[in-house]
């Protein structure tokens, strides 16, 4: 699932996704937006395609010829923090289902209420306003994000002074330092996805070791 | 500074954050943890320098020949969520000032408690519960983001559908997409930034029009 970073990474992809979370739109007003040639988008909308970020669909016309529009397929979120003594990555698919967010429902209501309003104008300048509080309350999580993530790094940071005191080998060293503060009912699942990973690198190491002595 | 996105896009260079993110290694070092050739760690190194992601220095030593350390330079986040009717992209540098967390407080004292410890493993058993504390209340303020942005992406869709309504011309209808939500005092900002985006284009297109006419 990493890969995803991979493969948004690149500008004009991003650009591309961009444009679809607007509305789904056909190959060539793809095209003309973004002044690539149509040989790079063909390339750029089959890898989205490949790991589900976007999908396609064939419009019938009863007018001209049929068209093959692309739509964003899945939402996703991406965080990827980097502070001394903490990298941490989260990828995930937002759920639609929140407990514990009452204390939010006041804004949903106010959304909702935008439909009632027939002026238009009026009815733009409550969403903005509504729009504006999010962000406000956005910043104040993310404030509060950031501080747990600083905390989150002092404790990695200390937690790793220890484990490399003590008298442990390579192996249970490796473990210890990647299954810190796990939950612990994934501890099992996390302890065998390490070892395997070893057993394979051991493997790979011995193979190419004795091709060497035998010059193969 | 989305190109920072790019650049940390290539796993073999998130791997190098990550074990610099642990401490400060040397360039033989970060070779033989990565198993690739010396010559595309060079590179990789060269463009994280480059970014400004991380740092080299030289420490002498009286025994054997110097050696250049890298390490990591600066701190940052990178967010991105995508969701119907969204793309929402947010790159920053974590600041060491918080305000109104002071209901965190708690959990930092309790780091600052495990220095006093000297029993080892009940160290890093104390540690290893922080730990779990932060990720659960870190789950918790998910849970109210995604809330957040799912409101942030309703919104989004009604406000764009209302600007498609609206009788006004492209770049207006541009700006007023673009500057959906925004700080007051940046709207100024914003306008003139698409201003100048819209007036590149503009002079791209009308020179290659003219280029063409005139066969250059």
């Amino acid at each position: 699932m990493e890969d995803i970073i991979s493969i948004i990474a690149n500008p004009e992809r991003r650009k591309i996704i961009r444009l679809l979370t607007e509305k789904p739109r056909y190959f060539l007003e793809l095209a003309r937006e973004l002044k690539i040639s149509q040989q790079s988008l063909h390339i750029h909308l089959n890898k989205l395609v490949s790991i589900g970020v976007i999908k396609s669909y064939i419009v019938k016309s009863p007018y001209g010829p049929y068209r093959k529009y692309y739509a964003l397929n899945s939402d996703f979120c991406i965080e990827l923090n980097v502070l001394n003594g903490l990298y941490h990555i989260n990828i995930w698919n937002p759920i639609k289902e929140f407990n514990g967010v009452n204390d939010l429902k006041d804004l949903e209501q106010l959304i909702d209420n935008i439909e009632k309003e027939s002026d238009l104008i009026k009815s733009l300048r409550l969403t903005n306003t509504v729009l504006r509080e999010i962000n406000r309350r956005l910043n104040e999580l993310n404030m509060r994000r950031l501080y747990l993530i600083n905390l989150m790094a002092k404790a990695r940071r200390k937690a790793l002074e220890i484990i490399d005191k003590l008298n442990v080998n390579y192996v249970e060293r490796k473990i210890l330092k990647d299954t810190l503060g796990s939950d612990p009912e994934k501890i099992d699942e996390l302890i065998d996805k390490i070892f395997t990973e070893e057993i394979e690198l051991i493997t790979r190491e011995l193979k190419s070791k004795i091709c060497k002595i035998f010059g193969l």
